[in-house]
């Protein structure tokens, strides 16, 4: 049947992190691999009640009928809500609820990318951002915050095809686990302008702040120079899986009107709906206990950053390099140049039985074999001190 | 923004259907509209205690945390027994859960589909089936089942593109309630062997027969010929939304190994996965009810689908026409020659406060505009014999 296939299959192809990721799943490694929340924390009794009520008398019967595209009323409206205290003033038409953000950055890149189109994305860059635009033929060109690339420049390397957007996420990016300051982001958006091309704004770490002083979304300060969503270029992609649950898949879009009315009709197609109970669920979850929920997160997270942080200090050879996150789930390390990620973890696995994931599949090109992903989110201080102290062990020997 | 979109954004355009159908909300009008299912009989007890088990103690971890996007292995476990039990045998690795079977059809759509390939499509057909198409700029071309088109003639006509497959729903297709008998369904397959082009057999009604003998499945007709799923060119999509619950968004596709191995890079690339704790309820709820509510359900429609057919022969004029399903949602009733759907519905909407989808959407070049969609699943009988009454009326004055 491969034959068959459109020409876009041939750039799928298996994501050897995912692959890598369920070797790992043997309970007697130490893995600072998956990006993923520690189920610990899932604020699991509320979903309990959540759905129970739901799936109640007064609400079965909508939980479990389809429902409209747009996603579900008191969602969005909690979600405007959210948006406006980030700076961001929206309304209930501006925003489509998605099963996780994933889905919006397929839909983005079915919205915006005929074959041969350029995504700008940074050098590293999240990985499924990767995949979900690759299913569109782009090229991809590396972006620059506050560079000394000009539009001119850009638009020179995208030869046929045009600049369509800059991808990005602006706070504990995956997988640097960096923050674009405020001055990198007003940068970004005379870019955006000067290219006439929009930003996508990956703001799916955003709550998880531990220090440090908040910084506006793209969109937020897009809005300030511009005095209404409707004029902006920047479309916000925003999830639920990393403050309450991933496994729900619900996340949402923020972006001008005309731009949701697309997207609408593309989730029409594509799939009708989220989930309707999962909407529900999240949004009565939300109301409840968001911020409390979000509070505990980032005590509990920043902790392990800083344990994880110590550790590095500590038993990390000299010529190592690491980043210092004030949020998120990663730290981001560079090796000296003559090491190699993945054999540093298939070294560490045999002997030291800890794991994490190769920086090299982050990077479009493939370069920078020399840069690994630690993820804190999912051990305790204990196993990150452990782990690290191996870890340091192996690239010492 | 808008010139920032890709070509394919043109092809996508409000469903006059989805339109009409939000205006048709208001309490006192009969809706032979939506074809969706009466939400008095989703099994909402056994999903409550469903979701209340998965969110218990032992699962809560799982349940709302990432999981694969192949899907839940259990409940893929599930659909392979009720496969095999369709004629289908196959195993784990031939099944995909996806977020309904309407995501299946996005995904078959990007996995074949380039720009100008031809889709061979029922004429009419689901609406969902050309608009999830759609989005990959595909030319439509009208298959006729148990016809006197050749492969050559198909061919000829697909000009640059190839014939990428076959779409259709042999049971009780939507709009039109018909279902393929088995020497069509084996034409189809000579014709797919022909043209060397995949089929993509929609299930999504299957289990709804209310009598006569039911048909084996596409895909098990195939695998008969063949000896092994791994030889067939086949896709089943198969959905719990009429039979469990729409809202929850679970479907599943089975293939020969290859394509749902690349069908997983899509999901993964597109939406990570579809919610956890929604599979592991659909399987507990499958597990503990599926036959004996599925049973119910052909009951309550098959009475239904009589009180329409019984109405339809009472009070319909003599020039009016219309189809006898064995099963599923849908009457497919054809006008005089001269009458038009659609204003049909503005005046039954207007003075008797009836209402049903006009067919012109459902095909894909627009013509037939003298044929309605009427659905019966959700009216109880009354509303039924008096919606129907009504429809008469007008038709006669």
């Amino acid at each position: 049947m491969d034959k068959l296939f459109a020409t876009r299959a041939s750039r799928m192809k298996a994501s050897e992190i995912r692959e890598l990721l369920k070797l790992l799943d043997q309970p007697d490694i130490i893995s600072f691999g998956g990006g993923i929340p520690d189920p610990a924390l899932f604020p699991a009794e509320a979903f309990a009640q959540a759905f129970q009520v739901a799936l109640g008398p007064e609400q079965q019967a909508q939980a479990l009928q389809y429902s409209a595209s747009e996603g579900y009323g008191p969602l969005r409206a909690w979600i405007v809500d959210r948006m406006r205290q980030i700076g961001v003033d929206c309304e209930t038409d501006n925003v489509l609820i998605t099963s996780g953000s994933q889905q919006a950055l397929d839909y983005l890149g079915k919205l915006f990318l005929s074959p041969g189109d350029t995504a700008l994305v940074g050098w590293p860059t999240y990985l499924g951002a990767l995949a979900a635009f690759n299913a569109y033929e782009p090229r991809f060109d590396r972006l620059s915050i506050n560079g000394n690339r000009s539009a001119a420049e850009y638009r020179a390397e995208a030869r046929e095809g045009a600049v369509k957007f800059a991808y990005l996420s602006a706070d504990f990016a995956n997988p640097t686990g960096e923050t674009v300051d405020r001055r990198g982001r007003e940068s970004l958006l005379d870019l955006a302008e000067d290219l006439d091309c929009a930003v996508i704004e990956d703001g799916a770490y955003q709550d998880l702040r531990f220090d440090g002083e908040a910084i506006q979304p793209i969109l937020a300060l897009e809005l300030a120079r511009k005095g209404t969503i409707e004029a902006c270029r920047t479309v916000y992609c925003g999830s639920f899986s990393k403050t309450l649950s991933p496994g729900l898949r619900v996340g949402w879009v923020v972006a001008a009107k005309p731009v949701i009315a697309q997207l609408v009709l593309m989730k029409q197609a594509a799939d009708l709906h989220t989930a309707t109970l999962n909407q529900m669920a999240v949004h009565q979850v939300a109301q409840a206990c968001f911020d409390d929920h979000v509070q505990m997160l980032r005590r509990v997270y920043g902790k392990r950053r800083d344990a994880m942080l110590d550790a590095l200090a500590r038993y990390m050879p000299k010529d190592v390099q690491w980043t210092r996150p004030e949020g998120g789930m990663f730290v981001w390390v560079t090796l000296p140049p003559e090491k190699n990620g993945a054999d540093l973890l298939a070294r560490a696995l045999e002997t030291v039985k800890v794991a994490f994931v190769p920086g090299q599949a982050f990077f479009p090109d493939g370069s920078r074999a020399n840069t690994i992903r630690l993820s804190f989110s999912n051990s305790d201080e204990t196993m990150i001190d452990e782990g690290i102290r191996r870890l340091g062990q192996v690239l010492s020997s």
